[in-house]
C-alpha cells in the first residue's frame, strides 16, 4: 500500500446553486415537498424559476460542498464531477479550484449545461430544493483516474449521485478502486426521498461491507431502516459501519465507532438564515478532524462548528475562516 | 404632458457580480486601488478571477440596484441595459424581472458576453470593484423606447455607464426624450475616478440645467468640484440642481433642496460586511420616499434604512424585506 497523498477524494453532482428566498404557500402552490429534494427537468426547472424570486449563484453540490469545507479547514482533497463547457461550469470549476481542490474532470462540450439547483430558503431557514441535474448525470465511469481515487485515503460518496446511471456506475467502480487500493470508502445518505429510490443498493452496500463511514441525518437514518426507532436504527446500521455519524439538527450528532456511542450538542448560533449545506459541512469538519487524527469527540465538534457557519447565512459554502473558529473553540 | 406610468426607468450596466472576500495584501498584490471601480479587459478578468478566492454571483450594476431596491419598496420601475444571450443574461433577466421591474431590451446574441463585475471584499467590509462591461458597453441608442422613457416620472442614469461609447449617447439621447416630455432626470456621479474621467461632460450636465437630481458621496462631489472643502463643494453645486443628495458613510446623508439642507444620521448596524451597493440602495430609499409623497427628511431616513440593510450581508440587493423595514422605522 503506497503512501496517500490526497486525505479525500469526492465524488458528486457538480452543481451551481441558486439560492432564493420563499414564503411557505409558494412552496405549497409549486406542489413542492418542504425541505426535500427533488429532481426536476428542464422544463419544470424554466418555468420554477420564471416563477420565483431573485437568487444569489453559489457553487453547490453535496459532496463538493463537504470537499470546500475540508479544503477550508486545511486538508488536501480532490473532486470528481461533470460540468458543462459554459459560464455556470466555469464558475464551479473556478470556486473549487480555488480553495486548493484538484479538481481535473473535463467539461463537456454537450447539451445539458451545467447542473443547478434552485433552492427556495423560507423564513423558518429550511431550504427545498429542485435540482436539475444536467452535464452532471453524465459522469462517465471512464472519467474516473484510478491512481487519483487510490491516492487519496478517504473516498467520499454521495447518495444523491446515485440517481443517475452512469455516475452511479463511476461510483461503484471507485469504491472498486478505492478498495483494491486499502483505502476507506465514505458515504453520505444525502436525503430521505433519495433512500426510498435506492434503499436496496444503499442497504446492499452497507450489508456488503464496502461502506467504512456512514453519514446520515436522523429522517435518513430512520428512512433507510424502514423504521420510527431512532436507537434502533443506530444500533442496526453500526453492527454494519465501522464507523456511523448522525447528526440530529438542533440535538448535535452522535457517532458510533467500534460499538462506542459518541456525543455532541449543536453549536450554539445567533440567527440561522439557511439550513443547505448542514450536513455537508457537518461531514466536512468530521472528515477534516478524523484526518488530523483527532478524537471522535474532536471530529463531531468540527463538524458542528462548520455546520453552525454555514447556516448562519446563504449559502453552502463557508463564508468566514472555519479554520480559525476550530482553533478558537478546540484550542 | 400624459401621465406616467412607472415612477421611475433607470438606464445603467447590466451587471452580474462575483463578489470574494480579499484580504489587503491580495489587492496591493494585484495593483488595485483599494475602494474603487476599475475597467477589466477579458484578460485581466480572466487572470483575476483565476487567482481570486470562491465567488458568489449576484445581479449588479449600479442602477440596476437601485431600481431593484425601489421596486423592493414598492415603486413602479423600469430598466434598460445590454446583457448578452448567455447564461448570466439570463441570470440578471430573471433577478429584475422577478422584482416586477420592467426589462425588455433584447439580450445581445453576439459576443462579448455578459457583463461581470469582480468584487473583492476585505476584512474591513470595503469593496474593490473590477468590471468586465462586456455586452454591457454596447447598449445602442435605438433600444431606448421613447414612450416608456416619457413614462416615467424620473429617468434615473448611472454615471458609470458614461465610459463606454453607446450607452452614453443613449443617455445623451434619453434626457432629451425625458425633459421633452417633462420629466424629472436623476443621475449618480457614481465613483470619483469615474469622475475624473468625465468630469467636464458631468459639469456641463449640470451647468447645463439637465440634470433635477444628482446623487454623489463624498469622495465623489469633491471630486467633481476639484476641492476639498465639502461644504464648499455642497453649496457650489447645490446651486446648480435643484435637489442635491450627498452620502456620509458612517455620517450620514444629507440633501439640498431650493437652498434648504436636510442631514440625516446613518441608520445603527449590527456588522458591517460587504458595503458594495450602499449607494445604489440609499438612492433606491430616497427614490421611493419621493415617489411616496414623503418628506425630504424621510426620505433621507429610508435611503439611510435601505443601504443599512445592504452593507450587512454580501451582495448589492437586499436580502430581507425593506418595506417592513421602513414600516417599522417611520411607522
Amino acid at each position: 500500500m503506497t503512501a496517500t497523498t490526497l486525505d479525500i477524494i469526492a465524488i458528486g453532482n457538480a452543481i451551481v446553486d441558486v439560492i432564493s428566498r420563499a414564503d411557505d404557500a409558494f412552496i405549497t402552490s409549486e406542489g413542492i415537498d418542504k425541505g426535500s429534494m427533488r429532481l426536476v427537468d428542464t422544463d419544470t426547472a424554466e418555468g420554477l424559476y420564471s416563477r420565483m424570486g431573485p437568487g444569489i449563484e453559489a457553487s453547490g453540490g453535496s459532496a463538493a460542498n463537504t470537499v470546500a469545507g475540508i479544503a477550508a479547514l486545511g486538508g488536501k482533497c480532490g473532486f470528481i464531477g461533470q460540468v458543462a463547457d459554459d459560464q455556470l461550469g466555469r464558475v464551479f470549476t473556478h470556486d473549487i479550484r480555488s480553495l486548493g481542490v484538484q479538481f481535473d474532470t473535463p467539461a463537456r462540450s454537450d447539451e445539458p449545461p451545467t447542473a443547478r439547483c434552485l433552492i427556495l430558503v423560507t423564513p423558518d431557514a429550511q431550504r427545498t430544493m429542485n435540482t436539475f441535474l444536467g452535464a452532471s448525470q453524465f459522469l462517465p465511469a471512464d472519467a474516473l483516474d484510478p491512481e487519483l481515487i487510490a491516492s487519496a485515503a478517504i473516498l467520499y460518496l454521495e447518495g444523491y449521485l446515485w440517481d443517475p446511471e452512469e455516475p452511479r456506475a463511476a461510483m461503484r467502480k471507485a469504491i472498486d478502486i478505492a478498495r483494491g487500493a486499502g483505502r476507506k470508502v465514505a458515504f453520505t445518505l444525502s436525503d430521505a426521498f433519495c433512500i426510498s429510490r435506492h434503499r436496496g443498493d444503499f442497504q446492499a452496500l452497507i450489508d456488503g461491507g464496502l461502506l467504512d463511514i456512514l453519514f446520515a441525518n436522523e429522517g435518513e437514518i430512520l428512512s433507510l431502516t424502514e423504521t420510527n426507532d431512532f436507537d434502533a436504527a443506530v444500533d442496526q446500521v453500526s453492527a454494519k459501519v465501522p464507523l456511523l455519524v448522525v447528526t440530529r439538527s438542533e440535538r448535535g450528532a452522535i457517532a458510533v465507532k467500534d460499538g462506542q456511542r459518541y456525543a455532541v450538542p449543536a453549536e450554539p448560533i445567533d440567527r440561522i438564515v439557511d439550513t443547505t449545506g448542514a450536513g455537508d459541512l457537518f461531514a466536512a469538519g468530521f472528515l477534516a478532524g478524523q484526518a488530523q487524527g483527532r478524537s471522535v469527540t474532536d471530529s463531531l465538534t468540527m463538524g458542528a462548528i462548520a455546520a453552525a457557519e454555514v447556516i448562519s447565512h446563504y449559502g453552502a459554502r463557508p463564508e468566514t475562516d472555519l479554520k480559525a473558529l476550530v482553533e478558537n473553540r478546540l484550542a
